[in-house]
């Protein structure tokens, strides 16, 4: 899968080496920056649905800022929100009808600058020892305030599994209790500690539904901003086809005949289940099935 | 590849639904209870080279208790360190040796125990109030303590990509300045936030190279416990062998041969450069490579 999918492929320049050069840095804050316009964590967009940008005048004076990287040359900059607001989640209809609008590349910019300034402003403490931390290099680290602890944290990406099993021609997939009505998914969760992604795999598919799996292997990969997630696409092979639901995870799960995706997938009212959308891996999951 | 790579494949049943029972998980936490000893965050053996295992009753009175899950029908908990010991890194003869001894199975479980336990003695404040957090949900979870804020904070893995770099039957290896003399290794780096493990792959070995990479294929995965990172192994293609070498990250990089790779992964002294070791998730990158 050489396309890229929803929020992967933003054509910013991330110009690392910028960012643990301060004087050079600081350089390229002047009034040809530009400022990624955010509304809290959401994105503002143009008449043309495009993302806005404004310059670093129209930031609070004392805000934090990162550095995206540079776009034609442009020097890119977002503004930790002051204050975190409310959820993190993607259950927002109005985000999802903006994110809709975006081209590619502009839904990777902002997936890609909501997850840091995110992560800023539920970070502006040291773990280690409590006291407050300081943006670093240009965002991509806090470092502790405190002389005694000097903890330096770094922005975080939380690595989830989420897999088709296949048994004799059908799919495993579930129903999250969060989930719109008919919706089914692949089954996912992070990888925890001590796991390997098939590991991960393995584990998840046994407690969500009691299911063995075997000859694990790697789809697609996508960063999901909510609030910042890698999304590992994974494939795997049931022997046996009783399930054992977890029902504190799961509302349902059940098998689906290769007829019943290739109908959901179409979106058709008559489909056996409504399919995950388009920007979601599980959507291209499904899709490089139905092609294999 | 179906073997596992070291520090994956823990025989401990994670027991996932016993977390967030607190009555049952009270209920383990008897006698019976197994508490794998630490030496800090290293691991203690037996003279038969296994891992050495007390009761609870080893712990100090305050300290907190992770539950690992469970293995031959009985609790398995780690305790965390009361204070966070210096280096977390791998740089460590006598734990390379000790590691050493393990057998795969143990080799995980320590490895998995050392990320968690370590996690915790570095997270016991809230990141978004820099309020004390206290343990929860056997370990796998910390909750700020303000009321105010209640926050949950959840064990971290940091998703690492590690590749391979083929042009013409060549393949690019580094040195980073940390590395014994002669050793050279696939270049890495961590994901960040807004980035596919594709697009982490192809902006890692433009930083550190300057080269362009297509057709990143997923190879294997690895926990890796200094001190929580999934090491993602790859294979990329690039069209040229220019390079422009990141002398801030890398001592040297250059091209090897095939005869060059399979020469020095039998460890001769005559070897062009010294591979990387068994127990790292290169070799095995090597190793596919040279089987292919």
């Amino acid at each position: 899968m050489s396309r890229p999918l929803a929020f992967a492929g933003s054509p910013i320049d991330r110009a690392d080496h910028i960012r643990a050069d301060p004087d050079r840095l600081a350089a390229l804050m002047d009034w040809r920056a530009r400022l990624l316009k955010l509304d809290g964590l959401d994105p503002v967009l143009s008449p043309e649905g495009t993302l806005e940008w404004g310059t670093l005048a129209d930031a609070a004076p004392d805000s934090d800022l990162v550095f995206l990287g540079l776009a034609a040359g442009k020097a890119c900059f977002a503004e930790v929100p002051a204050r975190q607001g409310g959820s993190t989640g993607p259950a927002n209809p109005r985000l999802w009808a903006a994110m809709a609008a975006l081209d590619p590349g502009e839904l990777a910019t902002y997936g890609g600058a909501r997850s840091l300034v995110d992560w800023h402003a539920r970070h502006r403490f040291c773990a280690q020892c409590g006291s407050a931390t300081r943006l670093a290099k240009g965002g991509w680290q806090r470092t502790c305030t405190n002389d005694d602890c000097k903890a330096d944290h770094f922005p975080r990406v939380d690595p989830v599994t989420i897999m088709l099993v296949e048994h004799q021609g059908n799919l495993l997939l579930g129903r999250q209790p969060r989930f719109p009505p008919r919706r089914f998914s692949a089954l996912a969760g992070f990888v925890e500690p001590g796991e390997s992604i098939e590991d991960a795999v393995a584990r998840e598919i046994m407690e969500e539904a009691g299911v063995v799996v075997r000859d694990v292997t790697y789809v697609a990969s996508q960063p999901w901003p909510f609030p910042s997630s890698l999304m590992i696409g994974c494939h795997s092979h049931a022997d046996r086809a009783e399930l054992t639901i977890d029902t504190t995870e799961l509302d349902e799960a059940r098998w689906f005949t290769r007829a019943e995706v290739e109908l959901a997938m179409t979106g058709s009212e008559d489909a056996a289940f409504i399919a995950p959308p388009p920007h979601a891996v599980a959507h291209h999951l499904l899709k490089w099935w139905l092609e294999q």
